[in-house]
């Protein structure tokens, strides 16, 4: 028996279109970002894809990508897990700066460090930071937990406890799993299914509002690594574009 | 101690709009719907009325109603739970008729024992109707509970399990409890709060989009009966013209 588990990274954020780090900040998605994940869940529906429950993030940009895309799946029924620790990578001081203009200020060396270096987490943000998120009530119970910044290895550490806790059991139980999420949350659990190495992981972009399914053995290994695009070209163009962001 | 419980019924939907007894089947809000759910979100979030967990229906126009509203009032990532017993009254053959058609053919009296009635369900739909539920997998779990039609009488038998099971308990763990829901559900819920008799819960209408807060004691009574409408005036507007629907 497989387990079927599709991950679909948020559609594009106000912030994404202004090219700014967003991280934790919680932007909304734009227009084009609902269109994107109503849109996946067009692709879910056709391709008879239809998930028993959903898992996201805290932040709207992932929790209104999965109400639009179950919506048009005809799924918005299915039961919602929610945490923290599927939220994107915490951006540090970086948060609610330009890319563009870090790029410029830093070079080049110093911007992919931080954007895709495994274990260089940006600058730690101030908690007084207009850009941060202490104090919101839905990190109230994080405590010590409550990152400033984080690194991608940082995200796999907070990650993998959720992963192990939450959504296997789902998996085990035989439901077809969604994770609606982002860029890093999602690359940390692809180095997680496919083993991918500290220093490959830096050139895995995730497109946005494509439906990535995995089929999973019992030993929930891949049985296709890197899993399968529902619109393989579109993925393909989606992903390039993240890749190229900041230039 | 008092409890704080928010019922919230869904903004306009398509067949609303039209004119049609909607029941079970799973149209979709319209733009007056959405404006009407985010409006309710900011009511809350001005109120300071801030919920920690949110039920719905299996229903769309709920489901959305909720996501909109939560993510005006900033609430956006609070948990959530759904249940089947909280969907509107399932309106049996009426599903999919005009109500000003109905009330023509039939007359006002059995227009109006249909629409208000306590314990007269309007007739059985045949599952094989194109507005039957029946086989949809959200409803799969049903079994021999799956109404082929209901007076307010039944639902407030298939409604009260789940207060007492699911919702009851939030309240007692000092939460916040948001309920997005349907006309009749919520009346068979304020019925039971205000130990409405029989008779009189005919001419309780509740308003679209307009959340309605009740403070109970501990033993779970109103502590204002009817509870207390966060903009009373377009409350009572709305519910007057809920009232005159059919006309």
């Amino acid at each position: 028996m497989t387990h079927t588990l599709v991950l679909l990274r948020h559609g594009e954020s106000e912030w994404n279109a202004k090219n700014l780090f967003t991280g934790w900040v919680d932007v909304p998605l734009n227009d084009k970002g609902r269109g994107e994940a109503a849109a996946g869940g067009r692709l879910l529906r056709e391709a008879g894809v239809l998930p028993d429950v959903v898992h996201t993030s805290l932040l709207r940009r992932a929790i209104s990508t999965a109400h639009l895309a179950l919506d048009e799946a005809d799924r918005h029924w299915i039961p919602v897990r929610r945490s923290w620790r599927l939220n994107e990578r915490h951006y540090g001081a970086l948060q609610g700066k330009d890319k563009k203009q870090t790029l410029a200020e830093y070079g080049e060396e110093q911007f992919m460090l931080w954007r895709r270096s495994f274990d260089t987490p940006p600058p730690e943000q101030d908690p007084a930071d207009e850009y941060s998120q202490a104090g919101l009530p839905q990190y109230a119970d994080l405590g010590d937990d409550m990152p400033r910044t984080e690194c991608l290895a940082d995200v796999i550490v907070r990650f993998l406890p959720y992963w192990e806790s939450a959504v296997v059991p789902d998996l085990r139980e035989g439901k077809v799993v969604l994770v609606a999420a982002h860029g890093n949350s999602l690359r940390a659990l692809v180095k997680h299914l496919d083993g991918i190495g500290d220093d490959d992981i830096a050139g895995l972009n995730i497109p946005t509002g494509q439906p990535l399914v995995y089929r999973l053995d019992d030993d929930l290994r891949p049985t296709v690594p890197g899993g399968e695009y529902l619109d393989p070209e579109a993925a393909e163009a989606a992903a390039a574009a993240v890749a190229s962001q900041g230039r």
